[in-house]
């Protein structure tokens, strides 16, 4: 997730609300997870055997979306993170000439050198050892920052990783996925920045588009429409090629990604909270609403869902091709990189319908 | 791929090949691609909507293994590269906290930092600007490095990626996959340093596992056992728990990933580039043995697939769970991070059966 | 050296300049340098060891200024590189614990992690790899770029390091070190963008300064006011105390810094080349004016001292200490980082005076 | 500091030492420091206008060497540690053509793509923010990791950077340095293993090289041969031209030099503690011998002058030029990276003499 601190002193109208509001971390006993003290998976667990079986049926024209947005130095960088992709060859190539028999040919083999903060930049699958709650001086709770199933931060923490939660330990989601496009129910190209999607909105989406609501072991994914503003920023660039838009534009829409963003109601969280779903994703950086619309309370969803129930979040999804193809159901298949002990992962994952 | 330049200087004796022996660079007219002049995703081309329906009917136990290998700071790096997982914390966390409201809570967020080789690191799939054939002083051909579809690296080339034949052009793999288990074939835990799998090999392993040959558009994938080696490297590590292996065995398992593998034979990459397939892929970190079967032709079917034809090739995949569930023929699906053109990506592909 | 690139094709009024408008990179011929065909050093030859023992003496009041800048991921970033410092520690430390005897005590170390373009971030040296002449189709010249003494970078350029010309190969500057502080010149805090130093700053500021002209050997800084719009970014952040400066005051004063600057006119250059001093250096990130003076000659003096004779730049200096302190004159003492075949180095160089 | 945690689990037979062996991190009451309790600074603090004055004296031959050791790849990296050089251009240049005025000439720049714990490889500087005490359990303590001046990590860690103790608040060095040549005195070309240099040597080496005693606000170096282990493993490399030593015997070096080295006998590190030197430095990784004296004492000095008195301590240096000049009274001049909040900075300082 990506939120700007300044939203931190912003003073913001507190929204009633009874779902959220009054939910602090510690009014519920989270753990252990109902998949067992020991598990580090979370609701992947939901995707059964029987739930794959079902969900290739959900192929019908044989076609494939992947849901990756573009990696490149240019993409919004938010929370002061880094992206770097360079190609080192020094006008030569990374490794090369492995000789031809004969000094006429030769084998050249080229890499791409990429630094920085992976799991969260761009498309970012934020997994359980990404968001924390911290607690200080609550009666009946150790001081700590803590993961999904009361593993606490200080417990598995290493400069190389964390000993528990990592992507590694994984299983993959391939279960039934489903898109609502919020921003086609309302008619716009991007919904207003701080627009946060509520029940009602929730329900009318999938009367429009005519599909089930989420089940045990579904993927549920948001279109808002905000990818679309860096979306083409690598087009044309470094250089040498017609850009799609201007260095001015493009630094006027990555300031405006990192400024806010629509995203998801915590009461909507609140809902699917309670529909056992393996996963939820969107095409915003951090899946909630930004102004928040709980003054105080920022980040309720990644709170309710990913820290106290192990759904992890997908986000900065491209879901412009679903929206063309009408595709609201599909087989969702990806599982994230067996990066040991990390955050989150990087991502490209394929619906296919 | 990822080879020590030991090879060049190694005297091997030169094995009697027609396949490859005489198939120089130039021998063939490898451009404009049967995809059209334009084209920058190769075999991958070969997936068709029909054959994604078809590709879902191999899932009939709604099973899946992720064919990822961990990554860590602990994998074996060939060729010089780099690979290091970092969580930046300074014994904080990487950012927060957000408050809750009050002062007993607060949201906290780790990163982690990753440089190094990225796409050619670990488990890596080579993009079609991975690899490229030099030629030199040959009439009828401008001099130059040449990449899928003859594209001239020198007119492509930028510090920050390819204006060509990158992965963020790739439309996915979500097609037919089988697993050759040559290993269990030959009744080894790993084939021999620089072993070479022949058509033989290749024929016998089809019909003792009972699946049919390859045909158009589908993913093949060789296992030799050598992902063995370090796949326990990163258990225990960096400290606190108990280690799979001491440093002293780690160091050496690394040292002989890196001295030479088993593979495939050219004779076997000149019979499957006439299948039409759209990917391979393997266990090991090359495709190819090393040492090589053929004197001064050290990479050969990274020249005749990747550059010649587009088929792309999937390294360092763990394969290890298809060969204790005997599953032979899946459905293979996985799309490449859209590294905007990059020259390769890390991946963890799914095989539902 | 870093510009924008949006000045390649800004209209620029022409400036009628006898010195360097007319001064194409092969109107002269440049190599062998005079310190032989083989050398990779440059102009820091011309530091004797009577240079040296007279440069001490410049040390009266015992003082020193350290002239680095503060490396933060806060720096304005100049043709899209990256920096990026992290704390590895995951809440714990970056090693440790080493146990001390008994269960009371411990010892922990704490490592940064930096990813970046080093020599080319903040305050950076630009050595004799960084800057190249290309020439295409000039009867006389094979084809190629060229750095100093004549090196094709073509011949030199591998992956991971040049061949010839890099950091390693320089004994270092332990000479006369002169300021002009032109900022102080013209009375203001800093020059306004695009203004160039000419012949007649330079010499009233050496009236008004009271010290001698460069000499062989010295190096000679240029102070222009322009650090001072970053000089603070880093104070209070990433969180945690007070800010020197708002988000968005830091974000105007980055985006100003890499919009232009003042700097050096190439008449000004051009005197220099003849006066064979060790370095140049100045308080700007490209020592050179931008918008530039000569229209299509972006970077003028990079080629006629950096390139041609072998004169390294020190960009991105701190002099603020020397203007307050009237410190005109003073033994200059720093070498790079040995960093084998970079481009340039970091630094904090000592000035004593 | 750099060592491999294999010592920790060695049996070491204790050494009988009055000095540092029974000596516990909070033996002493180590803060407020003399400098004042808000000070970040340290020993360098000792270094005073006249003690500069008196130091620029000792250049009399007008002779400098650089100290610091040549920073690649192929360097030993200790701990885990990464370091990756790399050169972005992807056949092309970094950045540019920057054209010149007609189509024949451009100006092209190069920069280096530096990844890894920047501040901890290879000439090494270890800064205030470096090394801990970790204190638990101990009365009249608050539990914590404790640095220079009683600051306890946990009050001032970030994810990017300390809030206290970092390079940037450092004025320099630039006072009288002295090398104290123990192999030379030993007559050997590096010193065994785990040697630890006594009292004893440290006065035949002043006795024998004819020089005074530490004072106040020295520099003092102690040259063991160990950085001659790896001085040439960058030669030839990465290809291209005849290499200084082969791949085997380079891996060789490299894991000798991790395995343990001499170093400094607490009782030398006691008796300096007492002197009020500005800093100490060596050519090996540590400073301290490997395995180490005192059994459970891992990096007494660390603890002793590091962390207790603010004496910083560099390592790696190459000291091989002041032996071969019997230069053993300098002029020492270096200042540290402003490297925001880190623990330590790379360095190539210059003795005069």
């Amino acid at each position: 997730m990506g939120t700007r601190m300044i939203w931190l002193a912003t003073p913001v109208l507190a929204y009633a609300l009874s779902a959220g509001a009054d939910n602090n971390p510690v009014d519920e006993k989270w753990w252990p997870s109902e998949f067992g003290a020991a598990d580090e998976v979370g609701a992947a667990n939901y995707i059964t055997p029987q739930k794959r079986i079902e969900a290739v049926k959900l192929v019908k024209r044989g076609k494939t979306a992947t849901l990756g947005m573009p990696y490149s130095n240019y993409m919004p960088a938010v929370l002061g993170r880094t992206f770097s992709i360079t190609i080192p060859s020094g006008t030569a190539a990374t490794h090369g000439p492995f000789p031809w028999l004969n000094s006429h040919y030769g084998q050249y083999f080229f890499d791409e050198f990429v630094a920085g903060e992976l799991g969260q930049s761009g498309t970012q699958w934020d997994g359980l050892a990404h968001g924390a709650i911290g607690v200080e001086g609550v009666p009946g709770w150790k001081d700590g920052l803590y993961f999904y199933n009361g593993v606490r931060v200080q417990d598995i923490g290493t400069a190389r990783g964390f000993r528990k939660n990592g992507p590694e330990k994984q299983p993959g989601f391939f279960t039934r996925g489903i898109m609502l496009d919020i921003a086609a129910l309302k008619g716009v190209t991007r919904l207003p920045k701080g627009y946060a999607i509520t029940m009602a909105d929730y329900k009318a989406a999938l009367e429009k588009q005519g599909i089930a609501d989420v089940g045990q072991g579904d993927v549920i994914l948001f279109r808002t429409g905000w990818t679309g503003l860096w979306k083409t920023n690598h087009i044309g660039r470094p250089s040498g090629m017609e850009k799609a838009k201007t260095d001015e534009q493009m630094a006027k829409d990555n300031a405006e990604t990192n400024d806010g963003e629509a995203g998801v109601h915590p009461e909507v969280c609140d809902y699917l909270a309670t529909k056992k779903i393996a996963m939820v994703g969107s095409d915003t950086w951090a899946l909630e609403a930004f102004p928040p619309v709980i003054q105080g309370k920022t980040v309720y969803c990644h709170m309710n869902l990913l820290v106290r129930r192990g759904v992890t979040n997908f986000e900065n999804l491209d879901l412009d091709q679903l929206s063309e193809d009408k595709a609201y159901e599909f087989l969702f298949t990806w599982a994230p990189l067996k990066l040991v002990g990390a955050t989150g992962s990087p991502g490209n994952p394929i619906a296919a319908y």
